[in-house]
């Protein structure tokens, strides 16, 4: 970084200050000759000591999480929603979300500071404020959450994202994408979504709405989708056209999906004409961005292991050769928590941009050796 | 640069020398007042002295011309071609672009200098050494294209691009996308094609394949596709597709359509369902990239005037609001030149990576100031 060593042992002592990082010995490694001099101290970032709170809110349910740096999941709650306007309003989901914040920090470990919030939204969001442009397995349409996340949580930066977006971040950066340039993350839940990064960049696109997975045609004369189209992939890969395929009712949720699935038979076709469907679109999406690797997740990821080889024969047949070679399909690492952990990642985003103001602003002033900038 | 004024001059002097760039003096400027000391010469490129060859291998035609820096086309000349196996072998073909390039190079005024190929295919390309890995509508595979160009014209560097990563680097460069970092570009022809600039760069894919729009699946009970999959957008806008629709045998070829086309009542219906095919696929493209652009191309874009009506309302249909809202739909600015321009394009980048070893290649060594760089 071009700085040096009394300038970086001052950042570090004021980044110690702040409870950020620890400073500690390094062990005496017997397998490298002893070195001359004072040995260097080991900085590591104080990952039991700063965390930030990441929420999830999905058709049926939200989960809210207290994470650690490097995507620890520290503490947990799940609440299940019934699906219906009733409970879908901002304003309700907020409620919940406050609850459900309150009771995660009154769990947390006495010393640990809370340095933001980030939320996951299975709709359409500009990321500059925190709008919902549009989320129509919620209702939502122009629903200002990141102004809502403000005035109820001012004392800590928020960030609300698409969970897709987020899903895929997390697996990019610590999942199944792991180094990997042009990546496919499908979110199936309700709502199917999507998000993709390409060349080794996310995939933003004109105004940051690219990555609507669920919304590609892939039926013409299929059902009507809630965004009002007809045969979007959605209406046939997404949890209603699963719990359907089941012989469930559609607002089943997922802990009976889960168990509905434990239950069919090895060899059963109920599911078929929902895998056929998948590797069609998936087809689609590989001859269309020729990605390395294409990851189901969302809780289509249950699924997947009773329709993987209908998917991939689907896949097989509708795919050109070239592209259609090179793509490996695979479950997200982090399983149910991908879209958490992104939001997570969010949430650390000003922190890592400016600690001295995100960890300042919640401690005794003056502490640091070095002047304090504010955000 | 980081250049000093006698290094620039010395390099200037061998350019020129070259050929590749005129040096003159700027003509005094009467709205600036004069400034001291000698006016710096004004170096422009030297269209008009260096020129390319560049080729659109169509399925139904193929056309060659010549073109200089800027993308001007010099000389052209353009061959009908039979539609089918008969005429489309690697040999026929490579032999037809010998005799119509040895007839542009005839033409060509004394004392200009070809220095590159560039040839536009429709089919999936290895750039790295111009290996055709399929191209369905040619009956194409594992053609090796570019190391027949460097077997038969040895002494020109060759390149081989896809036509519609072609169409859309032009049209990005010189055409309808300039300055616009979010750009879908449709090939229609017999075949359909396209590319993609996305975030500002173009989409390769993991392995270069990027951009098929023609095989994005869009009628899963749709006509078997030339690739052999069913349904793919190509079989319902393609060329045939629209043959079809207007009452024609499948092989009538580029001049004929353009002939019916003029025939068409306004308010007849007959290409209605090639319009709502279009714009059923543009939509499910926006959902998933969220382009500012895009660009009808190829053969469609001669009978986009006439389904527009009806793409743009089955676009709306079935697209998001929020990228719905954002995307224009255009045609290409460089109209049917826009792959061969963009294989131009192509055949300059050794030029441009390397002005002494191409020029040098060509003319007497050692008139260059400075000593010459072989690649």
């Amino acid at each position: 970084m071009g700085l040096n060593r009394s300038t970086i042992g001052a950042l570090v002592s004021e980044l110690a200050g702040l409870g950020a990082v620890h400073e500690h010995r390094p062990e005496a490694d017997p397998s490298r000759p002893a070195t001359a001099g004072r040995p260097s101290l080991r900085v590591v970032p104080a990952a039991d000591r700063v965390q930030v709170l990441a929420a999830d809110i999905a058709v049926d349910r939200i989960v809210v999480a207290l994470i650690g740096l490097g995507g620890t999941v520290v503490t947990r709650r799940r609440r299940r929603r019934t699906i219906g306007p009733a409970s879908s309003g901002p304003a309700q989901v907020l409620a919940v979300l406050g609850e459900m914040f309150d009771a995660v920090l009154a769990d947390r470990d006495p010393g640990v500071e809370v340095v933001g919030i980030g939320v996951a939204v299975p709709g359409v969001v500009r990321s500059r404020d925190g709008l919902v442009r549009f989320a129509p397995n919620l209702g939502w349409v122009d629903v200002p959450l990141g102004e809502m996340l403000r005035d109820r949580f001012g004392h800590l930066p928020s960030r609300v994202g698409n969970d897709a977006d987020l899903g895929l971040l997390a697996e990019h950066r610590r999942g199944a994408a792991r180094g990997i340039d042009d990546v496919v993350f499908l979110a199936g839940d309700v709502g199917v979504g999507g998000g993709m990064v390409l060349g080794g960049r996310p995939l933003i696109g004109a105004g940051g709405y690219a990555g609507e997975l669920g919304h590609m045609m892939i039926r013409p004369d299929g059902r009507r989708c809630r965004c009002g189209a007809h045969g979007c992939w959605e209406t046939e890969i997404g949890l209603p056209a699963v719990l359907r395929a089941l012989g469930l009712p559609e607002d089943t949720g997922s802990e009976g999906l889960s168990e509905a699935l434990a239950r069919v038979e090895p060899g059963s076709t109920v599911l078929d004409d929902v895998g056929r469907h998948l590797g069609l679109g998936m087809a689609s999406i590989v001859n269309l961005v020729n990605p390395r690797l294409f990851i189901v997740g969302g809780l289509l990821r249950e699924v997947y292991p009773l329709i993987e080889d209908v998917a991939r024969s689907a896949l097989a047949e509708a795919a050109l050769v070239a592209p259609g070679e090179q793509v490996r399909i695979d479950v997200p690492l982090l399983g149910g928590d991908a879209s958490l952990v992104g939001a997570s990642e969010l949430a650390w985003s000003d922190l890592l941009a400016d600690p001295t103001a995100v960890l300042g602003a919640g401690t005794a002033p003056g502490r640091g050796t070095v002047p304090r900038r504010r955000a």
